[in-house]
């Protein structure tokens, strides 16, 4: 089983994933969102590379059942139903609802590696069960981190070396590329904690300073869900049925 | 003194670069080899993008001043008069020629950021120099991590990371993005053995199959030159006169 990790998904072109096995990572915040959503009883998450894109696919959809959801520099975009928070993604704001997202890096990274054979989404939240899932498939890895504007960011890259930690508590004999053993090391300094490197990280710190500091907080939990959001003819669902939904009350009441 | 590091080229378009200062790293073999080149001698050499443009660009100059060079897939390419291998680049070969080279990472990788105000080649060899040259000039910088085939290669972060920790002997204030961080605790992690880095390397056992070993030694040399190849109108020539040649001899009877 060979593990390889992606910077930037910039490094690779679409047709790049034909066939393959690939995880993205976007911790703050696209697939800690996407992840709170499907474990919040929505019932699909459709990622959309465009703002454009997203406003005419939202179009389609019967008005009520939809919400239109995403973010510009960290903030929702005008017009919209929800921003890229997880924290908006309450049980009693997405039960039941689609949800099209569009994330300046999150959103885009999953669009681009649509032609993966299985594509799943990654954070700190399911990390855990990612690990185990992946472990069972016993295939050959990309592991995609979305990164800041197609550059490199640290909390994606920690997270992904955490991924590979976790995986070989099932696999003693995972092949490693040169990214993935860098991200193991970088999972050994930087994961001793990871709420203050999130907090440190360039990303962390734009987010702070819009007012975002509680989503670090949440984005930064291990283990927390379950779910494991699959990418299939357009649509994200959940793989795994939710077995406890996400509270998301405790973060929201720290704030007020 | 801001310091960003791209762990592949592919992140940044030609654009990006315009007016900025650049470093470009190859460790494994282009920076390393242009280094020795201009060390020992060369006039100049002219990165090129593609072997066709190497051929065309060839043409233009007089027969006996210049020699075609590069490799693909780690070899020397047919009819070309040199490969990629710094051990091949003596004084002997090379003083007083123009060198049209083309690699498969690191002469792109120059070409892409032919833009930037000030353009620069480090490696293990030069390190030390640029890091002064760098920190003289107290301008915001790029280093560019050439890679392996668009993606990350262990050699050239940990090169990068180097190249910021002798900085910091100079510059005690320096703003670090992620990737610069990351870079540093790379070379704080792979910097304790250079040269066993490389080994292990992706890049490294590839380049040992195919019997370049001995490049390997070479290339993890630290503080074997002064010169600094500067990019300018198409041409890298050395930013200092070389004050010692490389002897390349050594290596080479390692080699026989």
């Amino acid at each position: 089983m060979k593990i390889n990790v992606l910077f930037s998904p910039l490094q690779a072109d679409e047709l790049y994933f034909t066939g393959k096995t690939t995880v993205i990572i976007d911790v703050l915040r696209a697939t800690t969102t996407i992840i709170t959503a499907l474990s919040n009883g929505a019932k699909e998450v459709i990622p959309v590379n465009s703002v454009e894109f997203a406003m005419k696919v939202s179009g389609n959809f019967f008005g009520g059942q939809t919400l239109l959801s995403g973010e510009r520099n960290t903030r929702k975009i005008e017009g919209f139903n929800l921003g890229n928070s997880p924290l908006e993604y309450t049980k009693e704001a997405v039960h039941g609802k689609s949800i099209v997202l569009f994330t300046t890096n999150g959103s885009r990274a999953i669009v681009k590696a649509k032609f993966s054979e299985t594509l799943v989404m990654c954070a700190f939240i399911n990390l855990n069960a990612v690990a185990k899932y992946c472990a069972d498939l016993d295939k050959d890895l990309e592991i995609v981190c979305a990164g800041k504007s197609g550059g490199f960011c640290i909390e994606d890259s920690l997270c992904a070396g955490k991924l590979i930690y976790e995986l070989l508590n099932y696999k003693k004999d995972l092949k490693l590329t040169d990214a993935a053993k860098a991200s193991l090391t970088l999972n050994d300094i930087y994961g001793r904690n990871i709420v203050q490197t999130l907090i440190d990280s360039e990303h962390g710190q734009l987010l702070t300073e819009n007012g975002f500091a509680e989503d670090i907080n949440f984005c930064s939990r291990l283990a927390v869900s379950e779910v494991i959001p699959f990418f299939s003819g357009g649509s994200i669902k959940p793989l795994n049925l939710p077995v406890h939904p996400i509270s998301v009350e405790e973060d929201k009441n720290k704030k007020e």
